[in-house]
C-alpha cells in the first residue's frame, strides 16, 4: 500500500527510540537513570486533582471548541499579571502545546514553504512541519557559543522567498538558551520587516534562573499581527498528562482559520480544562520553590559535566534541559552501548542523542540532550555514570 | 499575511455556524430546542467519574504515546467479546475519534489524492482531508432511497487513479444508514480489489435498532491490510468530553507511520484514559437501556416528520441522526429565519442545514440533519415547532 510522502519524511521520536533497549536492559536487572524525557518529577499542585474530584455534572459533555470560558479567563488573568492584555477570542485552548503548534503550522504553511528555527530544536517540530509539506530551515548555532542564535545578521541570512515564519522556543528546549529582552525585540522586528509569522513556544516561561522577569513575545503590541504564542500547563504546573495548552494571537484572520481546526476536532477534554483552570489559581510561591529546585539541579549537572575531560557545556540560563558535546565518536552508538554493554554496580544512564535535534545532516553527532528532571542525588549518580561510561567507551 | 491554501479551503462547522444567531435569539427570550449537535443527554456511567476520583498519583505525568496498557487491554477485551482478536500494537489510543481520523488521513493522503465517501457525510471530514491537500470524492445518494449507497457498481464508478481510500461511517452520521453484513463484505472486497484503504468510522456501533448483532469491518481477516477502524468512547458511553478514541489496524506499516504522529503529540490525556478504561467495564445492560431510549426517540421524530406535508424521511436503522428533505427553498435561510423571525409561544428550533454535508455543489439545499438527542417530550415539541415553522415560512 502507498503512504503519504509527508509521513515517509517523518521519524520516530529520538527521545523514545531507545525505549526497547531500555526495556531489555531492565529485564537484565539494570537500573537506568532516565535523563532522556522531559517528564518532571515535581508533584502537580493538588488543586488539579481537587477540581477534578469536585466535578459533579452527570454527563461528560463536549466543551466548546475554543475552550471553556473559565480556563480562558484564568489564562487572561495570568497574562494580565505579566502586563499583557488579551481578549477572550485571542485565546484558543488546545490539546497540549503540541496541538497549538500543529494548528499554527497548518494555518500558515503550504507545500515548499520554510520555517526558520534555530538548531538544535525540539524534534517534534519536524513531524508537525513535514505534515504541512513544508521544511525546517535551520538557524545555525554551536556548542562553543552556548547555542545562542539571536544575531540579526545570522537570522536574516537564512530568510528567503519561501520563509513563512520564525519559530523560537524561549526558554529553549533542548538548549536552555533564554533570549534577552533586546534579543526578543530584535527578532520581533525581523518578523515585522520581513512580513513573517513569529511562533513563540513559551512552554518553559517560568523556568529561568537568573532572577529575570518572566517574558513573552506577546509584550510587543506593534508586532501583534505577527506573533503567535504557544503555551501549556504541562511544565508550568508539572501537569504534562493533562494535555492542555493554548494558541494565543491577536491576528484575527489567523484565529479565524485556527478555529476551523478546533471545530473539526470538536473540543479539548472537559475534565482537564477544569483542572487546568484550577491550576492557574496556584499560589506564586509554588513557582519560586520549583525554580529553586531546578536551579540546584542544573548547577549540579553542569558542575559535574564540566569536570568530565573533553565535555563541552555552558551553563544554560533556562528550561530544564541542556545540550553537551561529548568526547565520543557518535552519541547514538554510545547510548546503545550504555544500554547493552555498560554497567556500574548494575546501573546505567539514558539521555537523548543530539543528531535528531538538528536539521543539518551530520551536526550534533557527538552531542546529547540532558533533561535534569531527577532529584539531586540521582542526578549526581547519573553524571558519575556518564563520566565512567565515556571513559570505558573510549577504552573499549 | 498569507495563509495556507489548505486552510483557505476549510470552513467553520455547519453544526456550529448558527451559534451567534442562537445566542441573540436566547437574549430576546427565546427557548431553543437544539437538534443541531450530537451531544447526548444520557448520563455518563458513574464508573467514569469514580475512576478519576480514585486516581492517586501525585504527578499528572505523560501517558505512553500509544496509550495506557490498561485502556488498550480494555479495548482488546471489548473486541474479543465481539469475536475480533486484536494485538495490543494493533491499537493506538487517540484524542477522540477525531484524532484517529486525522492521523489515518495524514498517513495515507498526498496532495491531489482522493477519498471516496458517501454523501451526505460528517462535515469535519472536509477539514481533515483538505489539511492533507487531498479531496473528498462523493458517492452519490438520495433521500428517496433513504441515502443508501452500498451498491458495488455505484461505488466502483467513482474510483479513479487518484483514489486512495474508501471512508464509511457505519452506522451513518448524518443519515443513520446501517450497512448489512453482505454490504460490508462487498465494500471490503472493493477495497481489496482496488488496493484501497478502507477507513471505517464505527463511533455509533452500539446504536442499531433492528435487533442486529454489533458489526465491524474488523471482522474481515482477509482485508486486514486494508481496514482501518476509527472508534471512540464518546457516543458508546456518552463521554464525548473525555476525548478518548482509538485507531485500530492490523496493517503494520500504517501503524508504524501512525505512531510517528502519536509521538509528535506526546500522549493522550492521562486521567481520561483511566476513565475510559473503567467505562469498558460497564455492564452490558447499560447499552440495552440506552438503545431502547434512542429507538423510542427515533420513532417519535420519524412519525412526526412523516406527518408534516412535503417532508421526505425514511426511518433510519441506526446512529442518532437522520436526514430529511423539507418542502422549503433553502434550509439555511429557513434556519436563520427560525432563529430571527419565528416563535411559537416563545419557542423555536435548531437543526443542521444539509448543504455542508455534501461535496457536490447545490446538493442538500432543502435537507436538514436532526440529532435526536433530547428527551421524548422535548422532541415532540421540537417537531411541532418544525411543522409550524415550515408552514409559516412558506406563507410569509
Amino acid at each position: 500500500m502507498k503512504f503519504s510522502s509527508k509521513v515517509e519524511r517523518c521519524r520516530l521520536s529520538p527521545m523514545r527510540k531507545f525505549h526497547p533497549y531500555a526495556v531489555a536492559a531492565e529485564q537484565r536487572g539494570r537500573r537506568i537513570y532516565h535523563l532522556n524525557i522531559g517528564q518532571p518529577d515535581i508533584a502537580t499542585p493538588s488543586a488539579c486533582f481537587d477540581a477534578v474530584r469536585r466535578f459533579n455534572r452527570n454527563v461528560l459533555a463536549y466543551a466548546p471548541s475554543p475552550g471553556i470560558p473559565e480556563l480562558i479567563e484564568a489564562i487572561r488573568g495570568y497574562y494580565a499579571r505579566l502586563g499583557m492584555d488579551f481578549a477572550a477570542d485571542d485565546i484558543l485552548i488546545t490539546t497540549g502545546g503540541s496541538e497549538a503548534l500543529a494548528i499554527a503550522f497548518q494555518c500558515i504553511l503550504d507545500d515548499g514553504d520554510e520555517v526558520l528555527i534555530p538548531e538544535p530544536f525540539y524534534p517534534n517540530y519536524n513531524t508537525m512541519v513535514a505534515t504541512c509539506g513544508a521544511h525546517i530551515h535551520p538557524i545555525p548555532t554551536c556548542p562553543e557559543e552556548g547555542y545562542r542564535y539571536a544575531d540579526r545578521a545570522r537570522i536574516e541570512a537564512e530568510i528567503n522567498e519561501h520563509t513563512r515564519a520564525i519559530v523560537v522556543t524561549n526558554p529553549g528546549n533542548p538548549t536552555g538558551v533564554v533570549l534577552t529582552h533586546d534579543e526578543m525585540r530584535m527578532i520581533a522586528d525581523v518578523a515585522k520587516e520581513h512580513d513573517l509569522f513569529l511562533i513563540s513556544d513559551e512552554a518553559y516561561r517560568e523556568f529561568v534562573y537568573g532572577g529575570e522577569a518572566l517574558q513573552s513575545m506577546g509584550e510587543f503590541a506593534d508586532a501583534a499581527e505577527h506573533v503567535v504564542l504557544i503555551d501549556t500547563v504541562s511544565k508550568r504546573f508539572s501537569a504534562c498528562g493533562a494535555r492542555v495548552g493554548c494558541l494565543i494571537s491577536r491576528n484575527r484572520e489567523l484565529m479565524g482559520h485556527a478555529l476551523k481546526y478546533c471545530q473539526s476536532r470538536l473540543s479539548v477534554a472537559t475534565l482537564d480544562q477544569v483542572a487546568a483552570a484550577a491550576l492557574y489559581g496556584v499560589d506564586p510561591s509554588y513557582f519560586a520553590a520549583v525554580r529553586e529546585e531546578y536551579k540546584l539541579r542544573r548547577d549540579t549537572v553542569v558542575a559535574a559535566l564540566q569536570r568530565i575531560p573533553g565535555v563541552l557545556c555552558e551553563c544554560p540560563p533556562g528550561a530544564f534541559y541542556l545540550m553537551a558535546a561529548l568526547p565520543v565518536d557518535d552519541a547514538d552508538t554510545f547510548q546503545q552501548w550504555l544500554l547493552e554493554e555498560f554497567e556500574d554496580n548494575g546501573d546505567t544512564v539514558m539521555f537523548a542523542p543530539g543528531e535528531p535535534f538538528y536539521a543539518t545532516p551530520g551536526k550534533g553527532r557527538n552531542e546529547i540532550r540532558i533533561a535534569y528532571v531527577l532529584k539531586q542525588a540521582d542526578l549526581e549518580r547519573a553524571m558519575e555514570l556518564l563520566a565512567k561510561g565515556i571513559e570505558a567507551y573510549n577504552n573499549r
